[in-house]
């Protein structure tokens, strides 16, 4: 743990909260940044100094994390008024953990190395509990000397970190993750809504599933949630749609039908609809009681 | 081991041949009959007798087991001329490992049952390397004391043996599997695809998923098949369309639409109609391929 250097965080919210409280708790100096004061205060609490922009954070900090929801706030936090960008010296690191697209981390990336600072993208998978556990999946685009200093940080807020490739490398890692994710929540849905239709137990299809080749992390937590019809979040349908628009956006850059990807967003979209952005991933499988169910 | 049952197998392909031999060793007595001559010439050599129609097992053994492709071959095994029913006694137990339509399997049951035979739908998953091992997963429907006195021959040929329900649970189960496999591959597929079109290494995607909430069976094995472009078989894309007709036409049954199995299904039916239906199901990835490729 390096306690000389200043740390800056930007964006409170239900995964950077618990991030900086753990920066804070693995000894270093803490300079945050929210829109909203009341994360800030309690951040303050526990020992951080609160700043009033993006930029005040940078001219405190040798190296900044941010995590916030979509694209366009990574780029107002870093490129627009009072942004990181006019408060950063050369030779400082921006570590944006966020989900957004590869094409926005790239061109964050460029404004960035144009003033003399490295950047990795490094967003995360593990919800808000991986947040607070600091075991977190980190998924890191950039330069390896950049990846190299970033480490013992990274390592205080997760537990998996690969480093898969130059800028936006992590991005598009993470668009993978979403696709798997939430394509298999589906195949999921279907199997447990077959097995329900059928008069067969879907616990014990779902437990007999596990012991074979279908076996998967979704299976065993959305297929657990399934059952019990609990889709308290978890991760919200709401952000999982961003993340998905990412996705076939990425998609239709690189001229590749992502079939299945689109199917279940479109799935989400009509979810989001009717109302249920705030439910969990797993909330798909409502999509197939509200096929059959007749209002 | 009882050593005192007679066994009947009846289907020595890819999946049977071993299932046969491993009962064999574990010292059963053994009558085989299959359609083609040479496997039951094996099979003899290793000491199992043979025999000429499905109902001269039957009349020399006191437990029948089945492995064969599909529900018209169960139906003409059990119900046909020269048919297990027409050799059979009360007592006896029929366990019929093929994967099958559970309207085909209730159907053959209703026919045994009223001959005073018990039955059990009992299909497998594990591919042929899990037969020859015995370490298949075996999905069981039927009455309970009919699973309690099966337990000890399907333990010979299987290590995560479930007894799922009555009558049709096991192929219901099977089914349910079959769904989760084929759209978590159509899931892996365009996610390694979406990461190699963005030029970011598909291996170190792959590394980096199985550490996170994406980790699955499919994404260790088809995903590395996916690397390596290597789509020998394995299980084969003409038996998992078989398969996804049974997942289809059950469901179609019970008025559930199933998107996702529908979609890679039709897939699916393309790469067949190419001629690549003896490739192993991880070449779902093809279709990416070929849909962004200009001949």
């Amino acid at each position: 743990m390096s306690t000389t250097q200043r740390l800056g965080f930007i964006g409170l919210g239900i995964m950077g909260k618990p991030m900086a409280h753990n920066l804070l708790q693995a000894g270093y100096r803490l300079t945050v940044y929210n829109r909203s004061r009341s994360p800030m205060d309690e951040l303050a609490a526990a020992g951080a100094a609160q700043a009033d922009s993006p930029q005040a954070v940078a001219e405190n900090s040798d190296v900044v994390l941010s995590c916030v929801s979509d694209s366009p706030d990574v780029e107002a936090i870093a490129l627009g008024t009072h942004g990181l960008i006019h408060g950063v010296r050369p030779g400082m690191l921006y570590i944006d953990m966020s989900t957004i697209a590869p094409a926005t981390a790239r061109k964050v990336f460029g404004a960035m190395q144009a003033k003399g600072v490295e950047m990795l993208d490094a967003p995360v998978s593990g919800g808000d509990i991986g947040a607070q556990q600091g075991t977190l999946s980190i998924m890191v685009g950039g330069d390896e000397p950049a990846f190299e200093r970033a480490l013992p940080i990274l390592q205080v807020l997760g537990k998996n970190i690969v480093h898969v490739g130059s800028t936006g490398a992590g991005q598009v890692t993470k668009a993978c993750n979403q696709i798997v994710v939430s394509v298999t929540a589906q195949a999921v849905a279907e199997a447990l809504m077959l097995a329900e239709q059928s008069g067969v137990d879907p616990a014990k299809v779902r437990a007999a599933l596990l012991g074979g080749f279908a076996a998967s992390r979704v299976l065993e937590v959305h297929g657990q949630r399934m059952l019990e019809g609990n889709y308290a979040p978890g991760f919200k349908l709401d952000l999982l749609r961003k993340d998905l628009n990412i996705v076939l956006q990425t998609a239709r850059e690189e001229h590749l039908p992502l079939l299945a990807a689109a199917q279940v967003s479109s799935l989400i979209d009509a979810l989001l609809a009717q109302g249920e952005g705030n439910l969990d991933t797993a909330a798909i499988a409502l999509i197939y009681q509200r096929l059959i169910t007749k209002s």
